[in-house]
């Protein structure tokens, strides 16, 4: 189905630039905010990492890999104080979380695709057959997209 | 069909985040630069109306609307200087190259959004049928997503 890969190519295209933004700017840049009192770049890695690996139980592959992200990357936001991680640790997570989910994505056919997703009730998904797991990758690749755009100003 | 609709919900949804975002912004603040010596954000909101009133002929719909955009917001990066247009402007400008693109998404059935967008000859797209309008519309929104992200740290 069309539509389905092309928005799995758009999120395999967008993974792989922040991959090689990230490389790119490596641990010293990573460091510094992304403009003055903003979030800083190991920060952002760390809570794109978070996120990606919440996807993998919302699309009901397996638990998180990571648990231990969650506190420092989306429960807080950056408090510009040393985190418990270093950037090279997070880089190996983000790697590993992406290379996971599309080991499972590549098992997917466009009907598991428009299955719901493991926030939505059966009912509410009755109602709203648009919140499926291909929606989820969707707005997760824009969610990337958006972060990368800031990364971008650390080059 | 359900994968192109969630693609064009989220082209509309990313669109009217933006559109927030630029009418909380207000001129002063536009005028900044998003991170020290980067584009500001006067410039990244006449670079994405640009952007998009080029998908305008691309996606077969009409001319463009503001060819007087091309010079300074596509060909060129942000030199810091003053700008032949105001941020209110641009933003009028903005809206109506968003309206227009809407107003013909609404006219188009699934299998229109499948067909070739305009630069891409008949020959090439036989072999790359993903170089589709649809495909246009998805990469244009996680574009948009990127520069939000920056202008969103003018806030």
């Amino acid at each position: 189905m069309m539509q389905t890969q092309i928005i799995i190519d758009s999120w395999n295209t967008t993974v792989q630039h922040t991959s090689d933004l990230l490389t790119k700017l490596g641990e010293e840049k990573m460091m510094k905010a992304v403009a003055p009192n903003r979030n800083r770049g190991i920060y952002l890695v760390g809570h794109l990492t978070a996120a990606h690996d919440a996807m993998l139980p919302l699309l009901g592959f397996r638990e998180v890999m990571f648990p231990e992200l969650k506190d420092s990357f989306l429960r807080n936001p950056d408090n510009l104080e040393p985190l418990p991680f270093t950037a090279t640790d997070l880089i190996q997570k983000w790697t590993a979380v992406n290379d996971e989910l599309k080991k499972h994505f590549n098992h997917l056919s466009t009907e598991d695709w428009l299955q719901k997703h493991n926030t939505v009730s059966e009912e509410d998904f009755a109602k709203e057959p648009h919140r499926n797991k291909l929606n989820v990758v969707l707005s997760r690749t824009i969610h990337l997209s958006y972060h990368q755009g800031q990364l971008a100003l650390l080059k």
